[in-house]
């Protein structure tokens, strides 16, 4: 029993450290990859900054009555090595890395990086569980089509997944969209692949727990990826990310978001686009660890009293 | 075609610089004066920094339709000269530079700089259109009388104005007022003069597109102003400005009201009061931006789809 | 008359320095304690900082109509000194100081410090005024037992105060409460004693003036003391805190909180958990000192108009 | 005896508060005045945190053996008020404030606040000590003339004090002087009125204490005011200023500088250019509270052992 | 005549925009890349800030008596556009941008963004002038072969130039070099290639003036290139950038190397590895601006009184 | 082979993580007790800040030619378990963790946490080594006695070590004091030990060569202990601490100081009093993470070439 939290080297929640996910039914992974960000970098120190924080935590969500150390098995993996130098190489690197965590029957949290890193490890999701459906939880849609001639950065994972038939277009839901666009409609491809396109300003002063009833009754059964950009919320809950939008979601909406996944069958998550250099109190860190760590209470096998 | 918004010199929304007002519906133009501010200064730096936001922004705003590239000719007028040592000299220099532009047509669109500088704007516009309207979005009335016999700083702007003729009192609104006092009545002063005052704690938790019917209604067809100053806003959201007081608007309330003026008569706009050594993470200078890109999109001439 | 607020040395609020409590009617006093802090120290910064920005406020509060100044002698007894290595004798030391100002008829506006000193403070109230009501505002209920076998530091407060009948249980209200915990039921204890417990999740996007009623009622006219954790607040109104918890309560209903005790027999009051050195903006210390002057505008004897 | 240094009210060493010089030997004095900056604002807030850095400092000075408190009836006057509004007013009542510090027989250590305010008071300390001898540490001359007109502001106090007779040009020596310009000659005005100018890069890498035999001499026994821009230190070690220039002096020159004018015949000195919002970690204004506490060591009747 | 530098949008020193580098004698012009960076990143918005705190510059060097814009016509070109995703195509388009500014006549002073620029940057420069001498400013030799197979970041840049026959090895420099390694010998490539390194140990409170007499001598009159990376200097001074190395040199230091350069036949300058983010107080930037405008005081027809 | 630093977790140096001493020549090992501290706390946060720091470091050390991981089996034993709510617990703690270390003849290189700590592991040093010779780098003495009556706190390590005979007094050295004092001689207690007391400014401008083979002749071949407090060095090198003094030592002295240790008796070390809330860069961290392997580096053991 510590007086205080500091003892250890900062793993996330305080997790053993494993190398490998073998016998783990869910495990933590940093991708430090931001070399996909178009404005602000800095999410490369994301995982780090986010498990220095993940300290503060407890094991028990009072909240949801989740006890998920008592039904999971589950380990901090550290932080997977990429190639900073060159995107496409990195994409090539976690989609093994992936193929390896989901093959091994293990979930994967992820603490991102940007959000470029979400397309290879759908890429090895759905190459397991076929084409997932996805709660999308960001400011942007990240359909982009090329730039430059680049056809993967943090603004396209979701149209490359769409290109591949990652998802299960059906069975997507993208939350808290909004900012000034280069083009007149800039949903219309999200909308055109079938996706639910839910705008912030849709949910400014409301609840979204009926959001998420009806998010559930689309969803079913079948495997479900969240991906959650912590630019999602307001910059004031969440300064320290590449790309801030101003009138954005609160974290009590992300909990509700989340809390609504509970009894879904996921396989899979992201918090993505944590930038540490413009997150100087530390707090943006420290809600991502707390949205990682109301994922894992969500997890399909996850005990609740 | 960028892959990002880093190429060529931060002007607002990467306009093209330009030294004149001839021919040109609209201008940003920075006014670099913090020498009116009776608390924490650096606003003089507010438009440099709201400017190098701004460049995260696109052309179109699909929220409102808004394509304001595409119907008004706009551009970047930098920062004019002032007089950071004489705040009567600096007043005289914006009332002639601002003279100049509305002489010409041009809609002033202003990146402040400190309070202070509404008065001798409002003497340029009336100049030019009589008496106008005004929204003004703020945490303070600015109607207070001399402080040590000065009767020029950022807490009189419009008091000098009333004084002067220069607004048509019938059509003012002030709106998120809220704070400690050094008198029994802090409103009177400007109820008395005929001005809707509407106070902060009357907007919590609220949306205010009924209030805006209301104001829309109020100004009518006529000449009208909206001055914003970043105190508005709750310091979660605005941490960098000069006087910040608690409890104040969201950032959705903040779009509610630039939204709610579209179609309106508006002859000029300004946001002030953005203190960039106090906003460490320059998300502040980004709301700043943001909010003015809104008031572009809402000017007389703009097409929306 | 000054033209800006920076006249004096940095008391609460301007108000005299005065070395006894006697003859006052309340006093500010600070508790520059953070040794009982389990993660982010600092709050020994918190008095100094909150006084600096409380210059900022002035004598009327237009809101309550409370002219504090006209009906209570008040002054700034500046911070009191503790034993930063000894957290025993930082108790013992706070005991005595405030039963020396309860003893002289002044009402203790206790400005922290971690949240352990409210345990000596409490002692103090209630060996002059018996077993108190509590309005207890934080994100954390604070009835831990024992950690490394130590019983007394910031977690424990109320545990201690209930094991030496320092609370008259049924009126005890602890709102904000939230966050992941060590145990299935942590709020178990708080119960069994009678005490009420909101969560936060239950003020989310609410007005908390119904709640307030309530807890009139609940007080009734007996002794009330308030206990003021800024930690109560979103991590975004509130960085500078030792144990941030996301999805809080925000400024509003802090004041409806506060301003919803006017009427009740308030015995003494504290903000605590300031911690400067995560408070770069020095809002939270300006947060803070708003809170403070409320609570004075809320004593019982103060006139309003 | 207390366990650490965070008791009392911040004033500069922990020294009584007093309204008055009546009765001192020396008095720190705030001049809270920042509207002479060309560039960072923010000195208006330097006193209030040199006085907080204070409190780290002790009551001896082992290095000088210098025992100051045992010699000399000193206090903190608390900040004075000036009008931050108008230049010409705020210079009016630093001028009279000061005659009034000096007619008491009261040697004023400064803690400003902008070097426009060096001017007001030498006008104080000429009228009571005739024109005195001067040395200046600082990045530049500050003997610049009008700017818009402007005959009072940060660049000019030393061309301001020359026109008026205020020193004793042949006793006066500007240390510390570096940076571009903007005519051919810039040391040219000092030289010409007889100044010594002693370039930053004449110090680069060299003891000062041979520089300050030769200053001793110069000064005689003759009165002497000590006016100290913190400036004068590179930016590394004192990063909150106003208008840093690289390359400049070092802690240990400055301190060689102090400590060299020990037997002088020292009127008054000031501290200035600290602008705590460009100081995150507070440091410059510990490095302001450690040189006015050397300056107060270096007075006439300090006792040494 | 200003009264401050605040006017206009913020080019480098004040300087015209200007879209094409014809007619020039030089141009600084901006390199907003920082993707080749292995550790901290954020040297994209070097250019920018930069730009913003060069504004405290004046256009007069009184320490050596350059009369820069006497004697060259000088522009401020902006950023060029890059392609943050890819850096091969990158280097790519900064090749072919500095192509077109030295075919005109022009001499590049570059605002980096990280060290990989040099590499592109030096293929243009040797085009036009041949193999060119080089005066490397830096902790790192950025001699690193391949890492992942990645052959171009910014630990290479000048193993690749090597390669290419793009430098004239005996009259290649670097100083300040220091830091742990991966290998026994992490200047033998360098040694190897004829390049003279310069220690930082051999520095440490030194006088530089006695080696860049050596150095002229080694140049001659031939053409030479300086590459200054800020994180030569001490991260004391330079705490904003990507890769820093403690016990570096100071900045009287770097003005001896850029002085002693005065006489030779400068062909191009940079400076780079400027990181925003990481440099709070903006000094990096300010820094970085002085060592240009004195690399530009430096360049071969500039007049000196 | 990675292209950047990110993998893994953030252990120091990169070192594998380990539970037990057993079996290694040295360990790192953090110690996050802050609760001694007179100022500024957050100490408690130095071995994380640290680690995360040290991941720019490689394996060799090109300046000394050591190789110290071909020599020594080294790793991370993360951060122990300490009481955080009573000082004289930790102490207990810590010495019966160092004492495990030192038993299973593991070097330890401690990652503080504030000096406090030093007393309990001289106490278990000296209980396995007797009596040792020690290096201690700092500000301050730490010789204090009590202080209210408290007798373990971060100004006394050295007093009590005296007390219980853990160092051998002639073979002490203490480097880089400085600072104002309590007491007319605070070196009389130091000095009467028989300690050697090396003022700062005894090494103001020097290389501390000269003075290091004095220390190596003082120290012989007996066992030693070096205790390096980053207050030693100047606060512009190491903003982040708890009681900065002005005019300290550089990193190149500190380097000196830590290499001239080199071929001596080391039996242990420690880095203490790096606070990272207020080291906003990480630069101190990232200095104390240097100095900590260059420690490693001067182990008795080491190969070098
Ligand atoms: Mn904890
Ligand atoms: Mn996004
Ligand atoms: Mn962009
Ligand atoms: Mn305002
Ligand atoms: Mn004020
Ligand atoms: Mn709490
Ligand atoms: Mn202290
Ligand atoms: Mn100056
Ligand atoms: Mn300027
Ligand atoms: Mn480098
Ligand atoms: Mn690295
Ligand atoms: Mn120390």
């Amino acid at each position: 029993e510590a007086a205080a939290g500091l003892e250890g080297v900062c793993s996330m929640l305080r997790l053993p450290l494993q190398a490998s996910p073998e016998g783990l039914d869910a495990a933590f992974v940093g991708v430090p990859l931001d070399s996909g960000t178009s404005h602000r970098p800095g999410a490369r120190f994301g995982p780090c900054r986010i498990r220095e924080e993940s300290v503060l935590l407890r094991a028990v969500n009072p909240s949801t009555g989740a006890l998920p150390f008592q039904s999971l098995k589950v380990a901090d993996l550290g932080n997977m090595n990429i190639n900073l130098y060159n995107l496409q190489d990195s994409c090539r690197l976690i989609r093994e890395m992936f193929q390896h965590i989901v093959t091994a029957g293990c979930i994967p949290l992820t603490l991102g990086g940007d959000h470029t890193i979400t397309y290879p490890i759908l890429q090895a999701v759905a190459k397991k569980h076929g084409p997932v459906g996805l709660v999308h939880v960001g400011a942007h849609t990240n359909t982009a089509d090329k730039a430059l001639g680049e056809t993967v950065h943090h603004r396209v994972p979701f149209r490359r997944s769409v290109d591949e038939g990652l998802l299960d277009c059906k069975r997507v839901v993208q939350i808290g969209i909004r900012g000034s666009s280069m083009t007149l409609d800039p949903y219309r491809y999200s909308r055109s692949q079938g996706f639910r396109v839910v705008l912030a300003e849709d949910c400014w002063m409301k609840s979204l727990i009926p959001l998420m009833a009806e998010v559930r009754q689309q969803m079913g059964g079948k495997p479900l990826y969240i991906s959650f950009s912590i630019d999602a919320l307001d910059p004031a809950y969440a300064p320290g990310t590449g790309t801030p939008e101003i009138a954005g979601l609160t974290p009590s909406q992300a909990l509700e978001i989340i809390r609504g996944c509970q009894g879904l069958n996921v396989v899979g998550c992201d918090l993505v686009e944590v930038s540490p250099p413009y997150d100087l109190s530390g707090n943006t860190a420290l809600l991502a660890a707390n949205l990682l760590f109301e994922m894992l209470c969500a997890l399909p096998k996850v005990t609740t009293v």
